[in-house]
């Protein structure tokens, strides 16, 4: 079966109410996305599961909300007032386009990594035109992709701020705060989920590469001497990953699949970094995604960002390649010696033995909330060439809706008052469950295929005389009869 | 017992993890505040189970998630590019204050709905000087409170965007689409919880006037002629409700106790406003709110929005005075209208017997979801004499923490052993627990009792016994024994 291409995913999305294009009657807007009622759904449902499985069921990872607009201050100690900028190239019909990706798109040349005056040169040597006007192309400039606000009523560069281009740099903003009241000593996480917002020269690839868009991210802090020494690395040892090292990468070689155990034994991986992966693709995979799909693939020296020693990739193999779907970078202390710097406050801890220091980042799991959605729904978008329309196989803690119930003839009352009832018990036992009666039984069983809903719970004629009714499985169509009294609970173990 | 001052609500709040002035090392920024561990779980909890009972529990509303920054259009076509604005007061000292706040506060006068000339006019007949440098102060202008930002590479007033100031107008321009793949009709409704941003001149009072903070809303749609049929009102009609309208505050009069019967009947209020009013002040209930502390007020004529023809607020009675926690204004067709004139896009419904009609906006319950977290702090923030601590009495479901297990010698490693079994029970049951060992008992529980954990569990000498643990109460400190095979039933029964 092929999978659609990124236009079918959209068309479908906002034809069933899960994305749209913002304020669509307007005409959108370039890389701004709503979400509509089953999509707002899937997206509360990847961050409950998301929340669950880093914070609450960890003692050692805290979660916290930090604001979007923050002190401007925090912006220049990051380094992204001076180093967050892309490289754009202008002519002067209007054309505008990322230089990288004119570079690579239109003269089919890697410009990863490359300066501006590399940049500038290749352009030169491939007598560069623009697509639009045929002029030559020479001019590059950098462009900051933070978007810039005023606060106040005086615009002034004194009341200039930004709307954060990352969520982690609150985590390291509040971080004196946030150790004083949670009483953590390192290792532990502080997690945190929240819009963040750039300037992006070529928004694309729907909810991939957006303007506005939402992370879920852990900062990972360890003492400088625990570099090495991850404590849960032996839960995650026979673990299977696939990996893309630079060395491969510099042969042409594909990824390949290796345990933890060898990753960690050949020193290809820090086993911090080698944990953390293996516990972000296992969570992947307990709501639902093949981790064949999965790879992890080790950042070139020159596409690292400037605060990192070292990074890996989590990619998804998405019909338009494999990208990135979250980052692991070691980001040593860089970004807490940064603010100590700026703000002159003290933002060290103490060791009983070796006396101060100041907690190194040993990895940053860095995760699009909305990459993750479209790799959810690349996963469970199926074509059913029987039904006649897509089936959505999303993973049932993800499903919008997690039992439709319908009373198979409308017209027969007792069959619509257990109907009432038995959706009312779900309700009440906090089940998302949708009530619907209208049309043939079929059209009822597509409409709620088409936005993934696992179970439908039908009332029939035979409900009326033994108390049982049917469960139908999305998947598989088939059809089991329970007792009235035990769908809560068969759901609830099914969840 | 007295009320704490905003001033110690809010030490209280930075000390104890749950809320902090943005990027404190830099010394903040007024009107942005971040949640601390506690605080993001306060708020996810009041987030989660407003959803639930106004979305998930019902069959005619459903959710959308819209984006911060939309097409500019959507904010002609609101009124807001032209509208909204607050009165600034300028002194050639650099001193600015919103002019009606500067009235009332420095002048004594109620300035509530004046106009710019009108309180031109009372500054000069008071011949108000500047509160810093003493020099008359008569300067009046309006200054747009929406955050404005470029978006793409140049900088023109055609590629001006803004920071949302309010959510609901994302679901009036996604209301087509919306509209089409839920099916619904109206009565209906459609709810978003989302972050909103306001240029304020002066934020004060904490989490009350913030320049970024978050809404959840509702925007309730009927056809015009069922502007008076409720078909819910039966289920309110017996509930109380401390209810001011206009003719009584004209008349100094305070606010009274009524019936919903009596407020419909006489006509003081619309049956859906009365009806949704009541649903949520049911809804404040069930988190732990006293009613005695809530009324709705009717705004003055002059208090109304550009787009209402009648508003209710929900008032909380704060230290610093009765306050706004939630508006309910009648919005008639106004939004849709004015959208459906500046997209040029059709957004009527058709009604099989009377044909195309644009729905009513009847009530639009728009809560600020942090002024909800500081009336849920003052009704929980209780300095306990005795126990010479503050003891946060937060409703179970809201409190960030749900039970707290303790060995009561961590010497002794059956009841530490134990303890981690129970512990990791409650965290595979989904139950936020925390796990403590360190300190005397009491300090124990008294770091529960100030950030609001219902339950204590402690695992002592006689549960090595007859495995029964002692579950504490934290409001009463009372004891009581259970098995530790029912502590999971129990703290699921007691939610």
């Amino acid at each position: 079966m092929s999978k659609p291409s990124i236009q079918e995913i959209a068309a479908f999305c906002k034809r069933k109410g899960i994305i749209y294009p913002t304020a669509e009657i307007y005409g959108g807007l370039a890389g701004f996305y709503d979400y509509g009622p089953y999509g707002i759904e899937i997206k509360n449902n990847l961050k409950k599961e998301w929340w669950k499985f880093h914070v609450h069921k960890r003692e050692d990872i805290v979660g916290i909300d930090g604001s979007i607009i923050t002190n401007p201050e925090v912006w220049k100690a990051s380094g992204h007032v001076d180093e967050f900028h892309d490289p754009l190239i202008t002519c002067g019909c209007g054309y505008r386009e990322r230089a990288d990706i004119f570079i690579e798109e239109n003269l089919g040349i890697k410009a990863e990594g490359l300066s501006i005056e590399e940049m500038k040169k290749v352009l030169e040597e491939k007598n560069a035109k623009c697509p639009r006007c045929n002029k030559p192309l020479r001019d590059i400039k950098l462009f900051g992709l933070m978007f810039t606000t005023n606060i106040g009523p005086v615009i002034s560069e004194k009341n200039k701020a930004y709307l954060r281009p990352e969520t982690a740099q609150l985590i390291f903003a509040d971080f004196p705060l946030i150790v004083h009241s949670s009483r953590l000593e390192p290792p532990f996480g502080i997690a945190q989920i929240g819009k963040a917002f750039r300037n992006e020269i070529s928004p694309r690839n729907f909810l991939f590469r957006m303007r506005e868009f939402e992370q879920m991210e852990i900062e990972y802090f360890v003492k400088p001497w625990q570099e090495e020494e991850c404590p849960y690395i032996e839960e995650v040892m026979d673990k299977e990953i696939k990996i893309l090292t630079i060395e491969m990468q510099k042969n042409n070689e594909k990824e390949k699949k290796m345990k933890v155990k060898e990753i960690v034994k050949k020193k290809i991986m820090n086993p911090w970094h080698a944990y953390w992966i293996s516990k972000h693709i296992e969570f992947f995979e307990s709501i639902g995604i093949n981790p064949e799909n999965l790879r992890v693939r080790q950042h070139l020296k020159e596409e690292r960002a400037h605060y990192a020693i070292d990074t890996w990739d989590l990619e998804y193999k998405f019909p338009f390649g494999w990208k990135e779907l979250e980052g692991f970078a070691n980001r040593t202390d860089y970004d807490l010696k940064r603010h100590q710097e700026y703000s002159k406050k003290k933002l060290e801890l103490v060791d009983q033995e070796k006396g101060k220091y100041i907690p190194y980042v040993i990895a940053e799991p860095s995760l699009g909330v909305d990459r993750a959605i479209l790799m959810l729904l690349y996963e469970a978008y199926n074509y059913d060439e029987k039904r006649g329309y897509v089936v959505l196989k999303l993973h049932p803690r993800i499903a919008p809706i997690k039992a439709a119930v319908f009373p198979l003839i409308k017209k027969d009352k007792e069959q619509v008052r257990i109907a009432r009832q038995i959706y009312q018990e779900l309700v009440d036992n906090d089940i998302v469950a949708f009530y619907d009666e209208t049309g043939s039984i079929g059209r009822r069983y597509a409409r709620q295929d088409e936005i993934g809903t696992p179970w439908c719970i039908t009332i029939d004629h035979q409900t009326l005389q033994d108390e049982t009714v049917t469960i139908r499985h999305r998947d598989t169509q088939k059809q089991e009869r329970i007792h009235k009294s035990k769908i809560v609970g068969w759901i609830k173990k099914n969840l």
